[in-house]
């Protein structure tokens, strides 16, 4: 470990005096409901943007702007001090999932609150939380005269519903987004025991499908047992695309899917996990997954399909015997390399339109994808981060792969050809797109201890 | 046919000079949303009780009251002239199926119109519109003194949500309820071309399922191929109660289901029905149902399985990479003779926990049932019903199976020992249950006369 300078004391002053107002700042912008995914909160999404603006250039950024995109804006800033210090791009994103059910919320979504160490709102880890981190860790460096990179800042507002308009704006600003490294915390670590660093994504393809019976509702009894039910006939299909192992039947779909070594899935199943927490956690008698497979290999280095909502008929209070028109589900199957998003949409597509029976009509509509990534872990940037972590933490992190899908990172590397690091700080406790989402007052301040470091190292590594 | 007396002609008379009369009344009736289901309509329903006790005693009858119960109210009405007189007991309902989804009406539900000779709202055939053609029959003979039958009036609130509270009222007032058969009048014809009579009734076993997985939302990346999905596992569970001939798979489900008779098969199947423009009309390529039936005996004499509504995970716009917590289906089974309703709920619940992975955890909960029943052609009702048919439509009826429930059929069997009589007057494209109900302004006249000439019919058979 390095020895802390004097700008190392000055900086964690600096932090500790201003512990407060950072948090307020966070609970500011987590009070303002940024749902892209909904189009009636599209002002606030809008007022999101203004606010991360305002704050960049209190921190002392230039250039700071709202780029508009045909969804949601970006906001881009940056603090270029010297040419030929190394060039930081962090990304992060200020929109969030949607909250409901608002029901199942302890406290209102949209009305931060500290509980038990833990600050519980819609946002607070994913991402606000984690992407604010970076804009205080800046502030501090830049109060300190402290700052040994160059920094670039672009943090969009369209990461839940896929980040199409990123992909636009970064394939038109490749200049403007010159840099060495992408830095990026939207990810977790195994526990605040055990730091680790994700060096595995999933990539996503994400589909709403329609089945179309009869061209009206029906009274269950007058056409029930003759006319094709939608309802039955999409649970029929998609109960056949899991075979009795659980694997996916769509013809093709594990083709490009590789597989790992028996080292590296030896790796994989050392990192800390426990199987009867596990369940007990999520009150769970068993696990279910793909045969042949650990817990771990199923979220880390399999692909999956899971269906993420499905509605048709009468969904009210009470009894309505009917056979109804239609039945809709939205659809995600998560990727591992080198599976491609767009094939295994075509894949899909194909597949759920050849099993539909004649007696009904299958719509197949992809709403967005990313493609899986995997960073490599013998990078200058890995080793910034591990250093950063083993400063701040005591401990070296473990190199992890995790379930969620960040498309922007394979992104990174193929418009801009920059690695990414995750330098996440999240737990898989916060109940990220879940109710009750939270993320830890000590993550929060640590992790912007961690960002802070990773810049001293990652300049000292590159020199 | 008979020749018309005096008394005939009167009514004739009488009917076409009150013709608009009725129709105003009958639409103010449909203006009130008595949806049983929902209990935000308490007051409505209510209110819809009301407006039919003011009618009968504007009508004629006696001791007419609202008569409450644990749910919706019963109306009660009786004209007893003379003892030595046969009683008919008129049934129905005046409560209606939930109107939504709203959308997909081309006029408001509660504001009845008229296109094309059709009255359309919801209710307008079932069973507002039947069950008041026997207020209106009634107010004719009454108006011109033309009565040959007492008349009593059982009008309930809860058809539609499965009439437990007139179970309760039936078996504690058989002495006040006491007739020589039931009319009723909520089944269709084939065609106005080929008038028909019911004679079978499929019984209903309705209940909701609840599938447990996590014990809340997960995010889809971070467990997805690990953690039993609700949905996914609810769709294979729905999936396999049918196999690949389409027989239901519940074990001892068919046991008691009595098989037609060749003959009877034969004679059923000669009904006129035309498969093409069967699925012309609902707009499918092909129908489906059990193997070895044809579509009239899948709806008739066979038992069925359909799910009415399903919702689970995130249904709202856009996409949400959920694994939701929980997902639910409301199912409901058709049965047909000697099926017992009580004992397939029983059948259903036992199989559906049998098959649930030990990943998940399954509540059922039977919302409600109802018998099934046939009615003998060989009474002195059917025969009455027939010469009515004649003499109002110069055709003989048909007798046929509706694929429909109508409980209190083998309730009426069971605690008043007494035959009903399903002088329906229905369309099977009223479109009942659905967005756009409608009701023909020809059946709702003809439907008048019709009852008007069974009771003549009837008194004289019964001589």
């Amino acid at each position: 470990m390095s020895t802390s300078t004097q700008a190392d004391v000055n900086i964690t002053k600096y932090l500790s005096a201003n512990k407060e107002r950072f948090m307020n700042e966070l609970f500011d912008l987590l009070r303002i409901p940024s749902v892209s995914a909904d189009s009636k909160f599209k002002a606030d999404v809008q007022r999101t943007a203004e606010f991360l603006k305002e704050k960049l250039i209190a921190a002392g950024a230039d250039k700071v702007e709202v780029c508009p995109t045909a969804g949601h804006p970006i906001v881009y800033g940056e603090k270029m001090v010297d040419p030929s210090w190394p060039t930081i791009l962090v990304y992060g994103h200020y929109d969030v999932q949607p909250a409901d059910p608002y029901e199942l919320w302890n406290s209102p979504p949209f009305e931060p609150v500290i509980k038990d160490g833990k600050i519980y709102a819609r946002g607070a880890c994913d991402d606000k939380g984690q992407m604010y981190m970076h804009v205080k860790a800046f502030e501090a460096l830049m109060a300190n005269d402290s700052l040994s990179c160059n920094v670039k800042f672009m943090i969009e507002g369209e990461e839940e519903i896929g980040s199409d308009n990123l992909e636009i704006f970064v394939k038109n600003n490749k200049e403007k987004l010159k840099a060495d490294m992408v830095l990026i915390s939207d990810t977790s670590i195994i526990s605040n025991e055990t730091p680790s660093i994700t060096v595995g994504l999933r990539g996503l393809s994400y589909l709403e499908v329609e089945v179309t019976g009869p061209n009206r509702d029906l009274h269950s009894g007058a056409y029930g047992g003759a006319v094709a039910n939608p309802i039955n006939v999409l649970c029929q299909m998609i109960a056949s695309l899991h075979d009795e192992n659980n694997r996916i039947t769509i013809p093709g779909f594990y083709e490009k899917v590789q597989e790992m070594t028996e080292a590296y899935r030896k790796q994989l199943n050392e990192s800390p996990f426990n199987l009867d927490e596990y369940k007990k956690e999520l009150d769970i008698a068993d696990v279910r997954g793909e045969k042949g497979y650990t817990t771990l290999e199923r979220t880390g280095i399999r692909p999956t399909l899971d269906v993420n909502g499905i509605w048709g008929g009468y969904t009210g209070e009470g009894a309505k015997t009917v056979l109804p028109s239609k039945a809709f589900a939205k659809i995600s199957m998560r990727l591992v390399p080198d599976q491609d998003n767009k094939e295994i949409t075509e894949l899909f597509t194909k597949h759920f339109k050849a099993i539909a029976p004649k007696s009904v009509k299958v719509e197949v509509r992809p709403h967005h994808g990313g493609q899986p990534a995997v960073v490599p872990t013998d990078s200058v940037e890995y080793r910034a981060a591990s250093l950063a972590f083993e400063e701040a933490w005591g401990k070296t992190p473990v190199p992890t792969r995790d379930g969620g899908s960040i498309p922007i990172v394979s992104l990174f590397q193929k418009e801009l050809g920059l690695n990414s690091v995750l330098l996440g700080f999240g737990l898989d406790t916060d109940a990220i797109h879940s109710p009750n989402e939270n993320f830890g007052v000590f993550n929060f301040y640590k992790g912007i201890e961690t960002i802070i470091l990773f810049h001293k190292h990652y300049a000292a590594c590159k020199k």
